[in-house]
């Protein structure tokens, strides 16, 4: 099994309803390094899981309509706790649905699955990964 | 799956015995950084893997059971080389009994596998990962 | 010359103003890793350049006034934009004021600067240093 | 499931045909940090994944056959774009042999899988995962 | 004394001429994370020490004349070993001059030095400092 | 100013002496990454300010004075702790004497100051800097 990641970054605001969270109910804000790895069995024609350039492109679309943002105010997220793990859901689903609208090229609908990691701090981390 | 990461770190010494490990069959020592790592399919209510909160505090107090300790003088380790890839074993089944025992929230039972990566330098690590 | 760094990090939201700062104009976030280092030209009586336990123990109280908050809500902040170097200035100046109240033991009187890096990013980074 | 990861680095110049890799299809370079992962089941005699020494050894060979050339002039990537993603499948594929041909002791014989990653800068990486 | 740094990074091929650098006599490459850093004594009216969108977008301008190339076919570096801290100044001297011409912005003229640290790997890395 | 910077690991055992240590006046141990960096105002005839394969097999002699070793039983630390920035001295002292004796070039003699870190952590280094 073959894998590319790209590394981008987004800046956020937000905050968490429930007493397990503690201080970090009260708004406040990260930095999330998001790392995108892309799989597949197989190289494609150009022997690469993927174009990189491309890959780095699409991610980026995809975090600025998350940066520089208060998340507690995007009606998309009404209702739920925008934890790590909850974002990198997000973003690994909006990047299917990219590969899957062919926005990666031709050679990228080979990729088998995604996974998302989101560094909240150089102590803390979460992933999601989901099948294409 | 989903997976949340913490990270914490000990200061122990140990030998090991067998000519495998040429000059580390003297006594020496280490800093190995500790990755704990919980996986589950669905988050749970708070829309979370687990309380990060107690996570981070259930992994000091088991690293706080090795830190700062010579593991050649640990009765429970007599017997057995205490390399890299053995201990991540010992914190994962560790972690794993407190997860069993509810220590890390009612939330926390629906974790299905945990994995732990031991960082014995920049150039070297260890992991051990097990099902629940 | 002597120095020891201790990191912790805050996560916090906050805004600018100014146009020269884009869309982060806007209400955002950051976890910024903050590394504090003591400079001095010889060692104390313990050898040491401070009492990393106590540095430590003083940053974490120093971040703990920060961390959780949106900035833009904190009346000694007014009027002024949190930079990240900015930030780095405060953290500095308070960890300065505690070395001199002996809050980090006596022998920590003879550290002669104190610098603070505060990390925005993988790709971002800003420190403020200034002597005792 | 135990693993044990250890790192080495290249520095080579090649180039890429094809649109998709638009200015990499000049004549470049790269420093490919690689780490090479072993993983098995059970920890061997010595309670270890694999002597770390002779891996290191071995993967520091393998190296050493890629390192300081124009991966453009070596016969054996004819007709290939040597991507990330392909020279981690070139190095695991090796190391795979140097495995059952017995270089790294015969405990390593009980390894099952061995994945390699090459990180190409801060915000790329690739890896290549196949059973022994 | 503030400073910020912002990092990107390059992929070039070269090669060095004198006995001294043994293999990498020959033709091969390097991934350089390069990090500019801007110190000032006071920040701007803005409370920073530079606009770092403008730094980032100028750090690429001068990183995009060199990315992807083979340094041995350019003629501005004729005659020259392409080290890792030659091409640090090479980079430094290039963002002092973008300063002294405003690219920076009006508030950038304030910078008392820069300096570049270029990272060939995770165990090698090179500097130059210059004042402004 | 130029500089160059290596980087290097030992494993180590150890124990301090004084109630400031706390818990880490039991025998622990740590691994120090040692990053030894050289600085001189101009580059030498190869354009380099130091023979990287030279400052790197030098460093690594050094460290391997050091390495897998109990400090506490080492002679010359007798009566002293052996603190993270009391080693960097240690090595600091050393690499200035090897570039005073010629071991890293006759190019070398126009270094004008070392400085040497030690990384006991990921969130605690040490450092000393001397002229040469």
């Amino acid at each position: 099994m073959f894998s590319v990641t790209v590394r981008d970054h987004i800046m956020i605001a937000h905050s968490f309803r429930g007493e397990v969270f503690g201080p970090a109910q009260r708004l406040h804000g990260a930095t999330f390094l998001v790392d995108a790895t892309f799989r597949r069995e197989q190289l494609d024609d150009d022997d690469i899981v993927v174009d990189i350039g491309l890959a780095t492109q699409e991610l980026g679309a995809l975090t600025g309509e998350l940066n520089y943002r208060n998340l507690d105010n995007e009606p998309e997220f009404a209702g739920v706790n925008t934890s790590t793990e909850f974002l990198a859901k997000v973003i690994a689903d909006r990047l299917a649905d990219r590969v899957q609208q062919g926005a990666l090229g031709e050679g990228a609908r080979g990729i088998a699955s995604i996974s998302v990691t989101l560094h909240e701090s150089h102590i803390a981390w979460a992933s999601y990964e989901r099948a294409l």
